[in-house]
């Protein structure tokens, strides 16, 4: 129950690494559960592109509009009731139809880019863009810099993600991925103190290697984690995504796709692990010495589902945390 | 009867140097009775900007649109059968919203941002949005560059054009236009050429500062216009502009808002000029020794008015040139 959950995790403050679609699902079940600015989201922005001019954030997109209610439903991505004028016009025109831009979505790519080349920052924005629609948590870019997660095929090319992604729906066979000078670009300002501060940081459902490591990338990200009280949620489900690549990356590069390859890819500043309880037996044998395991239904299909598994990762985590505590 | 018309006209090549709303029904007219590929517009770029980051060419669109049939009859610019779904989303997101984006036009704007951005010049993406709409004309932006028309204005404030027209209304009181660097940009590649093949040059009804004086600012387009038949519409009827600010402007700068005044503004290079017989008196002391008068019916309400308003004023050159024969 929402009022029961708000007093149990009164002043529990919570930084949440999240990509798109999966991620953008437990943070709203997070928002649901924790105080008004408990919350800090620190978005993956290694999938933003610049598209006819504009500045466009995937993640960053995916999880405001979930927070502000504004997402579709069914598709997990965009806006819910889109209409879809100037992409049938941009057909008409033979222009590039790869990627969908929605007319509601496309007024936000378009007053984001206005923006930042008016010289605000795209932290500044996102907070204004969050205020306008009432959402009670802190979203954050991961770096106000742009950050380029490309993917090197088995072919040899290197391919923008979006061009990976969504152009090429992920048919190249991926060798490696490629996160250029990131260790040159700064974490948006509000980030590394947001996680020094944070009782606890959960790694939402999200990618690891395309949503999470990029932010794992940022200096200084790796270090804080290693410090604090770190819970993973598996986007991996009976070697199977929900949505997206992920398993067939972990294929691809010659790791099982398992929920025990998300918690290896994160084991060296990880406390607790959350795993679909249909896993039960990919943990069997596993040795929990350092890493703490919690298996439970993960699959989120209602804001119930969200809010139920967002509570159960929080009391999770407090659980660690009195553990670790002297 | 175009039939007729274009038999008349066969072979006659026409450049036309136009602007907005007016400069476009007088093309649309031309257009109809010529032959296919006898007509060359060059279209004033002076009043194009960057708006949300997008390239937008407002005099471009107003002649491209009008040509293919597109354009909406009632407002003059923009498209028919518009929709304004971004625009609405735009003003929910409290962007700014002075100047009006449909849903349509924007996605012009995208693709040609895009193309720009791809390395393609002003003129070679306008040939391909011309072949994409069948245009039988030839429709040329005075310039590749970008030529940036300001408005200062007698509170010795330095406005960009669209800032002035449409977010200003024309409200503040002009003390001159500014065509900053002019003389160092090039005319576009085809509209010396253009001019030099032309048996008539048409200077359109549109406003003589704003849409026609840019293009008569770039390196050699007068000394063309010298030793060319021109021939100049009013866009002045009984003092005042059938649509813009043409009158206002003319008052502010300390000159009588009449036709005598666009024909003065025009005389160095003018062969012949086309003028409302509702301003007849106008004329009726004018020594026309070097410029010859035509006085008809310049109100282009219907196409049929566009059609027979061009084949008058195309007679009417012909007319002059076989004058100005040996």
């Amino acid at each position: 129950m929402m009022t029961d959950a708000a007093v149990e995790f009164s002043d529990f403050r919570v930084a949440a690494l999240a990509g798109g679609v999966g991620g953008a699902k437990l943070v709203r079940g997070l928002d649901s559960v924790l105080q008004p600015g408990k919350l800090t989201v620190i978005v993956n922005t290694g999938d933003d592109f610049v598209h006819f001019g504009l500045q466009i954030c995937p993640d960053l997109d995916t999880v405001c509009y979930a927070l502000a209610g504004l997402a579709d439903p069914m598709k997990g991505w965009g806006r819910a009731d889109e209409t879809w004028q100037v992409f049938t016009s941009l057909a008409e025109l033979d222009a590039p139809t790869w990627f969908q831009l929605g007319d509601k979505d496309l007024a936000l790519h378009l007053e984001r880019t206005r923006l930042l080349q008016s010289g605000w920052s795209l932290s500044a924005l996102t907070r204004g863009f969050c205020d306008r629609w009432n959402i009670r948590s802190r979203v954050l870019p991961m770096c106000d810099e742009p950050f380029r997660t490309r993917v090197r095929t088995a072919e040899g090319k290197l391919l923008d993600f979006q061009e990976y992604f969504v152009r090429e729906r992920c048919e190249p066979k991926v060798q490696e991925f490629v996160f250029a000078h990131a260790e040159n670009i700064q974490a948006a300002p509000e980030v590394l103190p947001a996680l020094l501060e944070a009782d606890l940081v959960v790694l939402c459902p999200s990618n690891p290697w395309v949503s999470i490591d990029p932010i794992l990338h940022l200096p200084g990200i790796r270090e804080i984690l290693q410090e604090k009280v770190v819970v993973a949620v598996s986007p991996i489900i009976q070697g199977k995504t929900i949505k997206g690549p992920a398993a067939k990356m972990f294929a691809e590069l010659g790791i099982p796709p398992s929920s025990l390859s998300v918690l290896d890819h994160y084991a060296d500043f990880l406390d607790g692990f959350v795993y679909d309880a249909l896993d039960r037996e990919v943990f069997q044998n596993y040795d929990a010495e350092r890493i703490i395991l919690y298996g439970t239904d993960t699959l989120m299909k209602t804001d119930e589902d969200k809010t139920r598994l967002a509570a159960e990762v929080l009391r999770f985590g407090q659980n660690l945390i009195s553990r670790k505590a002297p």
